[in-house]
């Protein structure tokens, strides 16, 4: 019989109450958004247009380290949270290492993702605000999900761009998201100018997700009391995200435990950043010193390979300056890379700390993260998400460097959801049909060059 | 705030160590199982060829009260289990009622039901036999993930036959059988005598359950150190699927709660009877006296419409014969019939019981079946199985009775998995295509005639 528990769930009144804000405790901030029409830092005024009033406020709110989560946003999270801090015995046996492993599982909710936890915030927000719907974007589909229900729950229409190749080869991500009463768009479209002129240009055009984001935007603007909203990258969302961080260091305190390792896979950001903010805080105030590994696909390498430079969010260059690791916002990844992780910048947060020397980032092949995942399934009852294995492969790596140490280690992962709708993906792994797809220098030299010019900056 | 959390998880210490055999307390018991070749009671030994030996003792023992759950079992159920018992605070609010309406939720587990209780124990005994491999059948799928799974763990080959109508529209269903590494046969398929026979009458034929079964136990005989295993109906399946109404009944006594209405979705009767055993222990001891409401589809109506009666349990009909009600083993319910609870018979011992006058039951349409698992999506964030979400209308009915009379009572219900395999089903619901199918007393008198003559006895 082992002491610490497979799993731990906090109790309800465990639960966290606040956000937290890691760049209240940043020892330098990450450069400001632009408005690209001023080409100056963007003010919350400028945002309005775009966002909803208060998610505006929290972009921009370096200072305030905690934020109340409201009454409505707790109930909410109550119905799906807390969710387990689990132990990967079976792991731990299985690669016979002296390394304790655990994970944080975000996936036990119908969204399939810790995606929920934004959800639910900015769609709380937005009915506060009494705007009439919202529009996003999708591209795995877990975010449009997640939105999908937290919008059905507060009764906000929602209309989802969702990138094109997507929304064909996941027909039932889509049926999921009209279940909640959602529309469900293929992006690139005819509703939009920017979809117009992508068809003009390739009639064919499988989509992206810079394409879709710029749709979305396009589309709330020229909609009567509409917001856009987005699933990561952005600072609100990495404030919603620090939820799992929270939850997993009570979690682990609980146990006697601390993470000697943090590890989290990374697309825009979103679970990395909520993962590790309560840990990155006590390395900041030098209350520890734990390492945190960013695990991204070799497919589409923005902290390992991309530039950190200002780009815009979107490939259709209407939304703010961001400064962060990117690939050129022209960049797309190979179609056969599957799952999500496909976005071609990074969180400015998490892009300023790794700049700075805070925080490690590795670059995998699709098919090693494959084999991770179903080992992990075989073992511990769960099917990840192709981008949660990420994660699983990056705490394997560091649970078999332990054994060749010999450290006892305590990792802590990220898992952030589950891979029910990825099964195309798993079967192609299962049936040795994967293949891996690395860009060539030349790709990302030809994708840097569409990085914008900014007068006195870059 | 609310007093009693919206979803509680025991703790490890917590989890039952026993199974408990309702059987045990049963004022009379079941006709006996029959041998089909003797025409006798079924002995353990008359077992052996088909059922691991262990499996067939607790399929033919009706006087132990609680068995050991195995420390192995054991510890792959702390992989996954305690699953929560929710308060659906949500629900109750948007029927208006002043009913407490709590679920226990079984659906937190890649296989995505309560379907893996027992696969772990059946796969643990087989193992432990020092078996070669182990065959199955599955229809909706879920039987034969959750056996993937748990064969998977132990290092078990496996062979499922899966109805082929099933196969053909569910290819995600097969990958996630393939990902844990089953061999998985369309039936009726050209690998057994059963299956040809069949093919050589209908080429075209979609299968069935009954089909399906017959080729899996054909298969087990004739393969070296196979077994065969069941994922619903037997005795021991409700054995082991006692979990759910033991955890159940620990946490609702740590919330100082006793169900009055006890509701649960039924097939072949797992769930519903590890749901209601402990329950039913005090029902039976006359300890508590509550109500029992077991939820079929219209469309399958074996309890509601079928008879009392012994019946073969496959279409091949070489298994042992049980008294159940039945709608006559050659019945098929229609094709667009969606989800799982597709099975022509009935668990026996819920058979007995419901026939002794201790349960009720209620069959219900499809349509409305998909109505309330759209309406429950949205308030509870999980998307429902098809065949739980009978459970969740007919929790819905009762709390809306209570509606009616202004009684607050206690309604617990088993939502016993997800449905994310079922996106085809919610999209016809959405798109408001989907039909009813009720077979009319014809077509149950044509499947009746299929009852087998039993010398002596019927």
């Amino acid at each position: 019989m082992s002491k610490i528990p497979h799993r731990l769930y906090l109790t309800e009144e465990q639960m966290p109450k606040q956000w937290y804000n890691l760049r209240s405790d940043m020892k330098e901030m990450h450069d400001p958004m632009i408005n690209p029409a001023t080409m100056k830092p963007a003010k919350p005024e400028d945002l309005y247009p775009v966002f909803c009033e208060e998610l505006a406020r929290q972009e921009l709110d370096s200072t305030t380290r905690y934020f109340d989560i409201p009454e409505e946003v707790l109930e909410m999270y109550k119905v799906y949270r807390p969710s387990p801090l689990v132990r990967a015995y079976n792991l731990e046996k299985a690669l016979d290492t002296p390394a304790k492993i655990y994970f944080k599982f975000e996936g036990n909710n119908t969204s399939g993702s810790h995606k929920l936890n934004s959800a639910i915030a900015q769609a709380y927000y937005a009915k506060e605000q009494g705007l009439a719907g919202l529009t996003t974007e999708t591209g795995a589909g877990q975010w449009g999900t997640a939105l999908s229900e937290a919008c059905a729950y507060f009764g906000l229409p929602l209309t989802v761009y969702m990138v094109k190749v997507s929304f064909e080869q996941k027909p039932f991500r889509k049926a999921i998201m009209e279940t909640f009463g959602s529309s469900i768009i293929a992006s690139p479209s005819n509703t939009t100018n920017v979809g117009r002129e992508i068809l003009k240009k390739d009639p064919n055009s499988g989509g992206s997700l810079g394409c879709a984001i710029s749709e979305a935007v396009e589309k709330a603007i020229t909609s009567p009391n509409f917001r856009y909203v987005l699933g990561s990258v952005l600072n609100q969302v990495l404030l919603h995200q620090s939820i799992i961080g929270l939850e997993s260091k009570s979690a682990m305190e609980i146990l006697g435990e601390y993470p000697d390792i943090v590890v989290g896979c990374t697309g825009g950001g979103s679970n990395l950043g909520g993962l590790i903010a309560p840990f990155m805080q006590d390395k900041l105030t030098g209350k520890a010193n734990p390492r945190f590994v960013a695990v991204e696909p070799a497919s589409c390498p923005s902290m390992t390979r991309g530039k950190y430079a200002y780009d815009f969010c979107d490939v259709g260059r209407i939304t703010p300056l961001a400064r962060m690791y990117t690939l050129g916002s022209d960049f797309i990844p190979s179609a056969n890379h599957a799952g999500g992780l496909r976005y071609h910048g990074m969180s400015p947060i998490l892009s300023k700390l790794y700049h700075d020397g805070y925080m490690e980032a590795v670059a995998v092949e699709q098919t090693r993260v494959f084999e991770a995942a179903t080992r992990f399934a075989k073992l511990e009852t769960i099917l990840p998400a192709p981008e949660s294995a990420h994660a699983i492969l990056g705490a394997i790596d560091e649970a078999l460097k332990c054994k060749e140490s010999g450290e006892a280690k305590t990792i802590l992962f990220g898992l952030t959801g589950t891979g029910y709708f990825d099964m195309t993906a798993y079967a192609s792994y299962t049936e040795g049909t994967m293949t891996d797809h690395i860009p060539t220098d030349e790709d990302l030299e030809k994708s840097f060059a569409t990085l914008p010019e900014i007068p006195g900056i870059q």
